[in-house]
Order: C-alpha cells, then sequence, then structure tokens
C-alpha cells in the first residue's frame, strides 16, 4: 500500500514532526468499531503513553445497546471476469464498506451497483460508508472508477469476518492529588482518515505523554482512545462509580485541518472546562468560534446524555460536515499539517494549565492596597506596556481577592490571560499578600509550573 | 345606510371570507361603551360562538369606576334653517360624538364650531371622538364638509338618550380537562371602525368557534367581548374569584389592518404566554415585532394592574396610533383584508397549540442516548433537509427531557418550531421512550390535536 | 508668580464664575501629600463649606502604610555659575519633584541631568513627578530649556524639609434624616494642575455649599478634601466604625477638562450610586461614557478594596492618562472652564437628587387603573408631548407601585428621567393614590426639593 508522507517543512518542530509521525504511521491501519486494526493502533499509541487495552465481550449489554459481533477483514476485491482488480481495498480500505459482511460471487454489473457508493460531486474520491447495525456488504469507489466500469459481470470478495469477540478500547488513568478527574476523550474507530480522527488521536496521545511527565499533577487524568459512540456507551456502562468524580472533560477530534478551533460548549453550557476552554482559545489570539451544545456530533453526545450529564465539551477545527473532504478519500495525509495539530496541542496544554491552575486566594491585607513600593512590587515611576500589565494583574488579583473569586474568574473580569493572573497570584503568594483558600498552612505542594511542549 | 361590500379575491379561503363577512355585517352598527350596539352585536356573534350576554346596572361601583349610564342614539343631524342635512348621522355614526347628551337647537355657526371636530391633515376623513365622562355633546365631520358651511345658523339635533340602563358584555366559557384558564379578551365599544376593533371581535369569534369544537381541551377558555376600560374593569370586579385561575392571557385587537404581527408583553415580561407568542411568531416568518410591557394601550391596562397583574400580552398589527387612519372614517372596510384577519387567527391558534401542547418529559432511557437505529427511529446513511431536522428533534428531546425541561425550553433551546418538538416527544412517547412526568399511568386522554381551521 | 486669570464669557453664569474663581485662587499653591500647601487650601475652601481640618501625625499606622514626615518647600533654582536661575521654583512649583530632598550644591552638567525630567514629545511643557516614598531630589524642565543649558556646571538649590509633622486633610459632614451616608472625596494633593484635580475640588466645594443649605436631607453627606492615596487610607483606617453607614460614594476628579462625562462603576458594579449616575448621565443628553470598574485609577482604589467594598464611583471628564495635558503644565487655567465645571455640579446634584429623591411607594388602588379623569389627571381628549410625558409617567408610577418597584426601578423601565416620575409619584401621593411604603403614617417630612445652582 503506498503512503504519502507528510513533507515536514523546514521550519517546522520537533513537536508538529512527531505529530504527523504518529498520524502517518496509523493511516494505513484498517480500524473499525471492533477488531484487529483497533488493536494495532492501540498498541502504537502505548508507545507514547501507558495505556491499558480493554477488551469487552460482544453480546455484552450496555444500557440499551449490546455490543456487537468483531469484524475483520482481510482482503476484498471486485475483479473483472479477466482477474482484474477495479476495486482493491488493498488501495484502500475505504473501498470496503465498513463492517460489511462477507461475500464471494460472481454478480451482473446492476445488481452490483446496489451495492456501490460513489460521490458524484466529487467523482475522484472514495465516500465511506459503515453498517454497523445491517446485515449487509458494499463498496466505495470513485465516480470515476464507476464510470469506466462496463462489463456485464464481476467477480466480487470480501474476506471478512463478523464474530463473537471483544469491543477493544485503550485507556490511561494518571493519578493526581486530587481524586478529581479530568476527561480526555477521542474516537480510534475510523480507517484511513487523518483529519477524522487520526488528528484526535496524536493530539491526545502526546497530550498524555506530556502529562505523565509532569511532576506534579493537581487533578487526575483520564484518556480514552475509544471507538465512537458504542465504545464511549460502553465505558460509561462498565463505570458508573467514575461518573462523580469527573469534573472536567474533553472530546478531541478533527483537529488537524483547515479552520480555526472551534469549542463545543458542554450540555451544561457554563461549566468551569466550557469557561476555560472560551478563555484560552480567546486569548491565543487566533480564530476562534464558540458554539452551543447540541446533541449531535461526537462521543458528547454520550457524557451529556440527560442521565450523565457530564461538563465535557469538544474541541475541533472546522465541525465534520462542515468541509467536503469529511468521510472522503480526500482527507488524507495531505489534508492535515503538523502546525495545526501542535498549535491544538498547544491549547490543550492551555486549558489543562487553566484547570490544574485555578484557585481561590484571601488577600491578607484586604484594607485599602497594599504598600507594593515598600516590597518591590511597584515602579514609582509609572511604565508601559509589560511593566504596566504585570502591575495591573498585580492589582487585579490583590482586588478580588476576597474568597469568592478564582484566579478564572479575576481573568475573565480582567480580560487578561490566566497565566498573566496566576503568575501574579504566586508572585503575591511569596509576599504573604495573599493565601490560597484551600490551601492547609504548610503544605507546601506547588502547582503545576509551565512546561516546554511534549 | 350605504355599505362598502369588501371584494373578496378569488384566491381568498372561505376562512377568509367568513372572518371579513362578519366584519361588514357588524360594522354598520353604532357601538358604545353601552347601549343596544353592543347587544346586536353580542347577538350577531352568538350565532358563531355560544355566548352569554352580562348586563351590569348602571351606579355599580366596580372598583374605582362606576357602571355609567346607557346611551342610546336614534338619529343625529345638522341642517341649514332650509331643511338640508349637512351632517348626517344616517351617513356615519363617527358623525355623533360618541356619549353625546341629547340636544335640539338652532344654534349660529361660530357657537355650533365649538362643537365640531375635524382633521384638517386629513380634510376628507371624519375623526372618531367620545366623552363618556363628560356632559357634553358634539359632531364630527370632514374638514371639507366644514369649508362649506357658512350659513349663519343651523339647526342642530342629537336624539340620543342617557338613562340609567346596563353595562352589556358577553362571556363565554369552554371548560376544558383542567380548570387553568385561558382568557381572551377583545373591546366591542367602537362604532364604524374595522381595525379597531371589528377584526378582533371577528378573529375571536372564530377562534372561539375551533375551540369550542375542539374534541378535547387541556386547558379552559374563557372569552370576554367586552367594552374597553370599564367592561375590564367591571369584570374583574365581579369575578375577584377567577383571577387565580386565568393562567394566560391574550388581548386582541387592530388585526386587519396593515404591517406584520406585533406581540407586546405582558407586565411580567416573560410568562409563558409571552414565550409562547414571541416563539410561535418568531417561527411563523413573517415580519413580527416584539415589544415591552408598558401601562398604556388596551386592557391589558387592567389585567395587568399591579394587584391583578394577570399574564396577559396583546396582539396586533401596526399598533394604535401609528398608523393615521386610527380612530377616523378611514378606519374602514378596505382598510382590513380577509388574508390578515385569517393570518391573525392562525398565530392565534398556533400559540393556542403551545399552551395546549406544552408539556414535561423524562427519558425512561437517559443513561446515554437510547438505540434508535434499532426502533427504526434513525437512518442509518444520514440525511438531508427534512428528515435530518427530524432526527434532530429526536435527539433534542431525548437530551433535554430530564424533567426540568419543557417542550417550550427544548423548541427555544433548539430554535426548533414547536410542532417539530412536540410530535418528536409524541413519538418517543409512543416508542415508550419518555413519559410526560405529569400524566399518570394508564392515563390515555391524548392532548390538542393539529386540526384544520375553522 | 503671574496667573493667568480665566477670561470669563459674558454668557457665563455666576456659578460658573465662582467655579472657575476658586481654581484660580488654588491654582498657585505647591501642594503636596503633606504640608502648609494643603493646609492652605483647606483653609480657603472653609470659607465656601464648613470644613474641620483633621492632622494625623507623621509615622502613624495606617493599616499596611505609614504616614510620611511632612514636606514643605520655600524655594528651589538651578542657577548659572554667574546666578542666572535658569530653574525657578518661583516661576512654576512643578519644576520641583514634589517631595524632593533638600539639596544645595554645585554640580557639573552630566550629573545634573540624572535629576532632570523632561517631555521631548511636548518640548514646551514641564511634566509633574513625585518621589513620596523614595529619599531623592530631582526638577523637572521643558525639553527647550534643557536644550539651552550648557555649562558645564550649575549650583542647585531645594531649600525644603522634611520633618516629622503631620498629614493634613479636611472633612466636613452634614447630617441628614437618615443616619445613611454619601460619601464624596476629591484629592487636594497636587500643585499647580487645574483639571488634576483642583476642578474636583471646586465642584465639591460648592456641592457642599449647595448641600448645607438644604433645608432638608433625607441621607447625610461626609465630604473628605485629602491627599490621594495615602489621605484616603488613613480616613479609612481612622474611621472602621464608619463604614457600615457609607451607603453610596462618588470620587470627583478631572471635571473641567474637556471631553464628555465619564463615570466609572463601583467594584460592586451595579450599586445604586452606579445606577443614579448612569440614569442621571444618560438623560442629561450629552457625552457620556460608562465604564466597567477596575483596580487602578483614583481614591476609589481604596474604598472599592476587598476588605472596604464601598459602593463607591467616580466620575471625571476624559480619564487621567487619556490626555497629553494629564501630569505637565499645560494642565493649567486655560485647560479649564467655568461651563465645563458647572455642568459637572449640576450632574452630581442631579446624582444626588436621585439618591434623595428614590422611594418604594404601593398603589392605595391597586386593582385596575384608578379613573385619573375624575380626579383631573387624565385629560380625557389625549394629548401631544409634554401632557402626553406627565400622563405616561402617572401610569407608569400607578402600574410598578407595587411595592417591589423603587423610583429608579421606574425610571429605567419606563426609560424616563427620574426627576418626572418622582413629580408623578409626588402628584399621585397627594391624591391619595399611592403610598410611601418607608413613611409612617402622619410622617409629614417632605423629600428633597429640586432647588436652584448654588
Amino acid at each position: 500500500m503506498s503512503v504519502v508522507e507528510l513533507a515536514p517543512p523546514s521550519t517546522q518542530s520537533t513537536l508538529a514532526r512527531e505529530l504527523s509521525s504518529l498520524v502517518t504511521e496509523l493511516f494505513p491501519i484498517c480500524r473499525s468499531i471492533t477488531g484487529d486494526g483497533v488493536r494495532e493502533t492501540l498498541r502504537r499509541i502505548q508507545r507514547i503513553v501507558p495505556l491499558s487495552i480493554q477488551e469487552v465481550p460482544s453480546g455484552t449489554q450496555v444500557f440499551d445497546w449490546t455490543v456487537p459481533r468483531e469484524w475483520n477483514i482481510r482482503d476484498a476485491w471486485v475483479k473483472t471476469l479477466t482477474g482484474e482488480r477495479v476495486i482493491d481495498f488493498r488501495a484502500s480500505n475505504l473501498h470496503v464498506v465498513n463492517y460489511s459482511t462477507p461475500v464471494r460471487a460472481r454478480v451482473p454489473l446492476a445488481e452490483l451497483k446496489q451495492h456501490l457508493h460513489t460521490l458524484p460531486d466529487y467523482p475522484t474520491w472514495i465516500p465511506y460508508k459503515t453498517s454497523y447495525y445491517a446485515d449487509t456488504w458494499g463498496f466505495c469507489v470513485s465516480a470515476e472508477r464507476l464510470a469506466s466500469m462496463n462489463d456485464p459481470e464481476y467477480d466480487v470478495c470480501i474476506d471478512s469476518s463478523l464474530e463473537d469477540g471483544y469491543l477493544t478500547y485503550g485507556e490511561c488513568v494518571l493519578p493526581g492529588e486530587s481524586a478529581d478527574e479530568v476527561l480526555l476523550s477521542c474516537h480510534v474507530c475510523h480507517p484511513s482518515l487523518c483529519n477524522d480522527n487520526l488528528s484526535g488521536v496524536s493530539v491526545m496521545a502526546f497530550l498524555g505523554q506530556w502529562l505523565a511527565a509532569l511532576p506534579h499533577r493537581r487533578l487526575s487524568y483520564r484518556l480514552l482512545f475509544i471507538p465512537g459512540t458504542i465504545g464511549a456507551i460502553t465505558w460509561l456502562a462498565r463505570n458508573p462509580e467514575r461518573l462523580s468524580t469527573i469534573r472536567h472533560g474533553l472530546v478531541l477530534t478533527g483537529l488537524g485541518g483547515p479552520g480555526g478551533l472551534v469549542y463545543k460548549r458542554s450540555r451544561r453550557g457554563n461549566a468551569l472546562i466550557d469557561r476555560a476552554s472560551v478563555h484560552v482559545l480567546t486569548h491565543r489570539g487566533t480564530a476562534l468560534e464558540v458554539r452551543d451544545f447540541v446533541p449531535y456530533g461526537y462521543d458528547e453526545r454520550q457524557y451529556c446524555s440527560p442521565g450523565i450529564n457530564l461538563p465535557v465539551g469538544c474541541l475541533s477545527r472546522t465541525p465534520f460536515g462542515e468541509y467536503p473532504e469529511y468521510h472522503t478519500s480526500a482527507d488524507n495525509l495531505t489534508f492535515v499539517t503538523g502546525d495545526r495539530l501542535e498549535d491544538a496541542y498547544e491549547a490543550c496544554q492551555a486549558i489543562v494549565r487553566v484547570l490544574e491552575g485555578d484557585a481561590t486566594y484571601v488577600s491578607l491585607n484586604p484594607m485599602c492596597e497594599p504598600q507594593l513600593g515598600k516590597r518591590g512590587l511597584y515602579s514609582a515611576s509609572g511604565g508601559a506596556g509589560e511593566r504596566r500589565d504585570r502591575e495591573m494583574s498585580l492589582l487585579w488579583v490583590l482586588n478580588l481577592a476576597d474568597g469568592s473569586h478564582s484566579l478564572l474568574d479575576m481573568a475573565e473580569r480582567s480580560s487578561m490571560p490566566f497565566e498573566r493572573i496566576r503568575s501574579a497570584a504566586a508572585l503575591l503568594e511569596q509576599h504573604g499578600l495573599i493565601r490560597d483558600v484551600n490551601k492547609v498552612a504548610g503544605d507546601a505542594s506547588g502547582r503545576l509550573e509551565q512546561t516546554s511542549g511534549a
């Protein structure tokens, strides 16, 4: 199978190259909601982040759903009677309708066409189709190729199996100081499609690597690499006791394609994850769109169902269905770039830093302003730009350190970046001017320091 | 008295013709806040909707007001000394200041002019004036006619009577499953003026006919055809025990003239009637204006006085005082159209359907989404337009069916029309996926079905 | 010292002239945060408003601060070796860095330049600099003058003293019917600068004169003429028991320069002082800007520190730092005008009238509207403009007189000026239609009447 390698521009960072490389490496694997493709993908991710691979037997009842039979495929083709492969699974795994039942037959063209899917508007692209819960088979093919198929009969083979087996997903728990958890989730069930969702898989794998390496985590983290819908439902059904400790969550998807970052709010609408994400994205200075929750999309649908109702948002670039390459062979290795993956990764880091760093302080000197000058915190002669911003951040923290404003509240009210407010709070805490209301005296545990990329 | 007949365009519906016909039939009657004109009007409406006619004696104290003496008029004129009627009540009942005291005298022109009212800006129009609570008389006349009156003296006659009698209003109660009431109110005290308010009278009469014919009403309905101000005050003063069961209300007025529908919110500002009306009008796709409550206008002034404070809004087209024909002879049969009356009637029906159909559900499958596909509620291959909207409505209802969102809440949050959300809820209820929190098990009573017009 | 007299235009009012005259008279005095300049200033203000002059010893601990040594200055100069004063305190007290330590020395030009401050962008202006909490000295000089100083050495003298003494401020309490207080505060520590802040000093002095002369005050008033920052901190530290009775407050500053009025909200954001100020300024019809609180600015910083958190806003024109003349010799007598001072004074009066006049009423006739016509409060034939507005104000007050809406609430909801609503309430109270919920029966005490200017 030929693979297009992403040409890394000379200016690309190491991280951007690593993010791209993982996408490239995972691209050829034929994934589905079950089967060996998912297992192979998860094993590759284990080299980056410590993942436990979970297997749930076919037939397991998970809420209103049942874990389906496991699907595997070895080969598939449509051949002329002279033996030429006119549709060949080995050229692209998109050619087979995902979850097709096995078939081996000689069929007339007219009958075959009932099983062929094309994209007339994009005649050179192969569509991506699935038939998870329908006993059927089919091929996806470019409209151009279909136009050239004029023989009266073809030999057809899908060498797949649908048998009792397992649904497979990857889970990684990174414990922190607190049992409160951040849930990160991405779907790993799509075959050779890059933006949807090797982009999310790659960003989340390297985020996990970074989180695992942190010297101190205030919060715990749970990373789920799962098949879409049935995987999220399965995890939720198997872990009812975990739900109450999940405080924040993010679904990562479609992060390497074109367009600025898009944040979709959780069902709750203004949970801390929503506020942190909007704040971070607003201050990153790049194109940004914030959308309200709708009960359609990725696995936030399950996490935000009424009986679950977790504060889980979704981060993407141009959302699914709003770019023509979506669910086609054009969502390939040239469609995503390492720079965009890195940009998304950094946005996620910044969101995590807000979740980690948010805290509530009280001023130990609340009556009037403390005299900053005598502590060397104030330049007597006033100042421009950077220094002025620093002084304003000190004044904001002092003014709002009343036990009822978190650092994120302060950042929102002052329109200052969270990191600036957090630095000001750290400095004031050092000088004994404010106190973290949740820290007991003598507790020397630091908070998450700003560390470099991956 | 010559009557201009509305020429019904060939495309006009039966309902539009009926709405117009009633306006045409009621137009010649000389109504006032008391008297035989109101009685005749109510008797005509009784043919459409079952109305009880209430009589309240003159002198009855109603809160801060007193029911006035009853006014009736037989004829009125200003004649030249040669006997020519230059102002003639028989040509238009607007010629007499409504509630004029009787008079029969020969008066010099200069003195007569003290009693004449004109509209200099519209020289061919006759203004409409009243003197309910002042013992005086007068004539209204076009500026053109006045200009031609140059005789030194005229004979004047107003053959009216002001005597102890009754204030008359019409009331119709349509009981429903619940004692909770919807109040519909319109004023019936204006003489030959079409938009203000034979339009409201006609729309409300046919709404009543429709409501009375419904096989099932969840709510009860009370229709008041009353003289403006004193009529509303009288009803409120006589029915203090009714106030607590009125849950929603609407004053109907000025519905046949030009301009899109205008909804004026109740004093409460965001009562269910306000939300339902704004929702319905927003989704009808025609010009719409929503205004906040002000303590001036029609009988919503009384219904929304501080000690009454009922959730009563007002529906009209271009509001009173904002079109030049208001309170003049130009508010005639050519000023209102059957199509506009029908459009307003349909808007009212849609508002009633929201009030009837609103309900709160809980999902019986709240943990993750239920599998719609196995129930035939989901098309596996995705879809466009209509089908996509239907599926989205199912997802919205499932997602918000948590016992704390009403169907109107869901319609507002999803920006979908209420009827689509209601249909989705009905389908999901059939499939046992959601349950109406206020319906006891085994209760088979259906809700209001969408029925055709009148 | 030569003084530029403000040329009063012939159309200027008496008050505008008085406001200007006070600025002119105070202009030459060399004020600082301590010292005789403040004392002389306060003694002059005592002629207008009854002020007690408070003296707080150097070294007094006030929260996190210490009252500094008292600074006084007699003369200062830079002379050529031939005795020519090239920089002369007698020409402008801005020439000396405020709080400079004494010095008398011959210094080489290069060393002298370390102590000279200029404004290169405005070569003819002298900057204003201070060194309150640093033991240093310096001169401020125009860039032009500095360019002409080419001698190798100069004789330098600052005949100042920094000794234990007092911090001085002026306080005036005007008791009212209620112990609830309105705090008015302005800083009196700047030397020859007109807008910042002789403008605020003058407006507040004449406001005090007006308040003192009122025949009846519902609220009590406390006027503070204080050195910026340290003065406010000192007052707050000395008066902890007063804080709970301060209900509203306003810092007055920069009221005579260009630009419309700018209101900066208190830290609370929507306190009554904020609502009253925004309402008044909105209805004055001149340029207006409302800004949210930020913890930088004038003494509202101290009044709004987290442990104090008083509802104190700040009224100014173009705020400090947003006009080039700020803290330079160009903020002189030609920079402020009497008309602008008077306009600001009137705005303050109107704000005070809202605070004084706000009250909550209940209708004594809450069931439907009362019949205004029989009380002569309603013109039967409708009306235009002024009369229509008057009637609408009566209807608004009657409609919202339910014990839960204040007059300011009504003014805000009706978009009518507070004074119109208040007049309507007074009229309705006279007619026995409404009752002040906080007035006991038989209490004849009137509320603040609208009186003429100063």
